[in-house]
């Protein structure tokens, strides 16, 4: 009799080859679903809410699989996390009903974009955060992302090698706050597309550096057209914040572990 | 006619051998000195303020050396930038008088110790917090903490390779702050002795966990003995985090580009 369970994540996208299992074995995947093949001894197949690219961090990644071999909630944990690389480690774990799918039982994701506002290129969280030179219109800013919130046709924000079915989305959220010398922007949506997340802060990046108006956004959104937009922010700032699900299935939250600002 | 100048450096510790020049070049030491040095045709010493050891992270190191050659000030910084590993930059560099001396003229260092207190290892922030797991006693560590404080033999706390001429130290801060899941140990001392920070660390980690009460920490102090305290703590979670001079250099301050929490 299978059970399902859920997992909670936390990763450092630097030390992998994105989400999806490559044939290197160099992805998140991989390594989790060899550390779970590990502790259940056999092997396990897992889905996960957000597909992260390379490069692009986890804060609360939420991920299922179904477990022939019956194993304490700790195994699914300390076990696992014993055999996981250090950039990686499940957070918590827990049954679940088999109805739950991580993947299609999300109502929504939550990214997040730090941005280092400063003359001179981070060193100390190379790789963490973005990084922008120069004075920034952050009015300017906070006004073109509202014109992204909605539900949209984002084709003019989705990379060429997208495979959605459709680029339509509806994002509840998108707002950019300052914390001393970063930036940071908060996303949330029901989906995103690939690489929409980097596309919206590159074009509000250029709204920040007055190289466009607030309202140019807004063009570039009804012009349904990639090369309207400005050119995609590097992976290095974006995180996976939250997923959110139907309070029914009883998933534990996550724990702030990032202490660069609230988590939302 | 030598110029003397002062420069404002960050680092990744987990990127180099620690601060002092080593055969194999790996030392943050090395690869500024080389940096420097294609900026400046010639080749050019440093000295520091603070010479940290392998892992440890510096937000705020001070370092000194005579340029023979004038270059403008912004060939120290986006010049030299441009030579240094990703993990590594020169956030502002000034002239300064012949007199100074980044180790001499240093009134007093300040160290920052970031601890994730919580179940899971870190994984995301590998190799730049350390880790401790339980209930921790942080009224216990605080009190500890204040034993610490004052001019001391902190033979106790120095490890056998330390090659200071005295154990005698003078700590004019040790305090523990919980920001969330983390607690923060803020030390600042005229200077410190080798391993001095990661063995306090290492002893109020255990009145935290309450294998010791906090008057144990004043018997160690007392003891000057090391076999007395606690095991050394990881470099992991150790940031140099700031070096005072006094007015009169005109130095400049450090921006906070580390949102960790405020750093002091």
């Amino acid at each position: 009799m299978a059970q399902r369970i859920v997992l909670g994540l936390e990763y450092d996208g630097r030390a992998f080859c994105g989400w999806q299992t490559q044939p290197g074995g160099c992805a998140v995947q991989d390594h989790l679903e060899a550390a779970l093949a590990a502790v259940h001894g056999t092997p396990v197949q897992t889905i996960t809410a957000g597909r992260t690219d390379a490069g692009v961090h986890a804060l609360a990644q939420v991920v299922h699989f179904d477990a022939l071999h019956d194993r304490p909630t700790s195994a699914w944990v300390r076990g696992v996390n014993a055999h996981l690389p250090a950039a990686m480690a499940v957070l918590w774990a827990k049954d679940v009903d088999p109805a739950f799918n991580a993947r299609t039982a999300a109502l929504s994701r939550q990214y997040r974009y730090m941005l280092l506002n400063h003359a001179v290129r981070p060193a100390l969280l190379h790789g963490r955060v973005g990084w922008l030179h120069g004075s920034l219109d952050l009015e300017g800013m906070r006004q073109a992302a509202t014109l992204l919130v909605g539900r949209h046709d984002f084709s003019a924000f989705r990379s060429a090698e997208c495979q959605a079915k459709t680029p339509v989305r509806e994002l509840h959220q998108a707002s950019v706050t300052r914390a001393g010398n970063y930036l940071v922007f908060d996303f949330r949506a029901n989906a995103f597309l690939h690489h929409q997340v980097r596309n919206m802060v590159g074009a509000l990046a250029w709204v920040g550096l007055r190289r466009r108006g607030p309202e140019w956004v807004g063009e570039v959104l009804a012009s349904r057209d990639r090369r309207q937009g400005a050119a995609t922010f590097a992976a290095d700032g974006l995180y996976l914040a939250g997923v959110e699900y139907a309070d029914q299935w009883g998933l534990p939250p996550f724990d702030k572990r990032l202490p660069l600002v609230d988590t939302p």
